[in-house]
């Protein structure tokens, strides 16, 4: 199996990339390398035979539909495109999540019946392992496109990760049947009808702790939810550790970074590596622009599983 | 002036309600206290002359709209009626939020002008007094209404806050121009035509922290906004609990309270007292079903200061 890794994109491009295709690599494995020929060749155990030059690349700030058009020699567009024609098998990108997914549509193009690509989350908490999607790549949709949403995201949690016959919930802003705006009370209804462990609606809050396997919502709410709870552990950490650099005593100090440790832990979904795109005809990974070297071994597995189930 | 107090809300009605405004009364603010005459009575402080007893209440899981049309002589719908005649100057009510908006809307009726009334949330974070609105009063809105919403905001913070010109901004996915579904997109171009001080979008993860004073939102969002950061903040809050049940050296254990408390105060907008119904003719003041004494009196000085700038 070949993947495609893109090494122009992320904070860390291309050595955390590289290193941790290197070390996702086995037998079976064989990593592909996007970018700058001279760059790649510098670092050690990359085989040169493994490396696509490519002379342009895609910035954060550019115009996705306009930067996949014009950058055809970007490590995007030539890692997407490889993957159409069946050189790799999948595709690994820490870059612009918008210019991977107007690739993803425009090159890789979306699986029959499927009418829109979703970017998901993966929120691993606990034991559960579940997932909350659209959280930014759809920001005006049907409800028939929501159930699709939960189609894929029951399909990706069955596939990859091993969850049996998932429960499906729709975001809302409370739990009762005929709670939420139109688009969710129309949305209800088709789920009602024909998705398979329909749980009703789920609130904001209970996300996190108390929710269903697969959590629809479009991309515009998704992303204000998740950024939402982003802000806040992010303030929490910020908060604990100015007060940490206050004066105290040295055992004190240890045992509260052991609580937020413990604490934080359980929220940390990033932990897992990235997420995948759903709806495409071939596996792509989205990784966090600051991934490192391990996050990247985990996307690999995930894509790896992708692979292999699809 | 004379201050309506709904008696039957909330989870420590009435003797927290009727505490909270014996405390805040003074020789301007004359309570009226609305609910049960036997119940009422029996509390220390309370003038005889000061109830109005009522048989009916609306109780929480009610359909707002239908208890406000049927349930006459609740403490909700008599205390909002007396407000329209002029018999009292504002309400101040625990109960349900739904019935005390249906009622505004109906009873107390709209002020000229005004689409939609909106229920915002008020964010004390730091020195900064701002606005999110609207948390769930309206879910599906008009590009116009949002504008309206941006309005409501900028005056309460004005007139009852006293923030000098207070900014203006759209809750959206990304802050550039161009960002969002299609109600925001819409709105964007109308605020920026016409809205004082419009400074553009704000994301989900800044506005705890570094967002403008007034944020607007449809209210399916800004309340799936305000819930999933609820949910991590409770989350925070039951996760140190836990780990402080543990077995820990007492002055430990002292120092984490003491940096969690400082760090969970600065999310504490609850402290607040509630939050204001806006766009109706007369002041309503909503708190929240858990209040206490404390968060009646803060509710009535908010609620004083908008009968005096009205």
């Amino acid at each position: 199996m070949k993947i495609a890794y893109d090494c122009q994109g992320g904070d860390h491009a291309p050595h955390a990339i590289v290193r941790g295709a290197l070390k996702a690599k086995t037998e079976d494995i064989e990593p592909v390398f996007y970018g700058d020929r001279d760059a790649l060749i510098e670092i050690d155990g990359v085989d040169p035979e493994h490396i696509v030059h490519c002379s342009e690349s895609i910035l954060q700030e550019e115009s996705p539909v306009v930067a996949i058009r014009r950058k055809k020699d970007s490590a995007i567009v030539r890692a997407l495109a490889d993957l159409k024609k069946g050189e790799v098998d999948g595709v690994v990108s820490a870059g612009s999540t918008g210019a991977l997914l107007a690739g993803g549509m425009f090159i890789v193009k979306r699986k029959e019946g499927v009418e829109r690509a979703a970017l998901p989350v993966i929120l691993k908490v606990g034991s559960q392992t579940k997932l909350l999607l659209d959280v930014g790549a759809n920001v005006d949709v049907d409800p028939s496109t929501l159930l699709s949403f939960g189609h894929m995201g029951r399909d990706y949690l069955r596939r990859v990760e091993g969850v049996e016959d998932p429960t499906v919930s729709l975001l809302n802003i409370g739990t009762e049947e005929g709670k939420g705006n139109r688009q969710v009370k129309e949305a209800y209804e088709l789920f009602k009808e024909s998705m398979p462990n329909f749980v009703g609606n789920v609130e904001a809050r209970d996300v996190l702790f108390k929710s269903p396997d697969v959590i629809v919502s479009d991309g515009f709410s998704g992303n204000i939810l998740l950024k939402g709870m982003e802000g806040v552990i992010g303030y929490v950490q910020e908060s604990i550790k100015t007060q940490l650099a206050g004066d105290m005593p040295s055992d004190v100090k240890r045992q509260i970074v052991d609580i937020m440790r413990n604490m934080l832990g359980q929220l940390d979904y990033q932990r897992y590596g990235g997420v995948p795109l759903l709806g495409l005809e071939k596996p792509v990974f989205k990784v966090h622009g600051s991934s490192d070297e391990q996050a990247i071994v985990a996307a690999t597995e995930r894509l790896v599983k992708m692979v292999q189930t699809m």
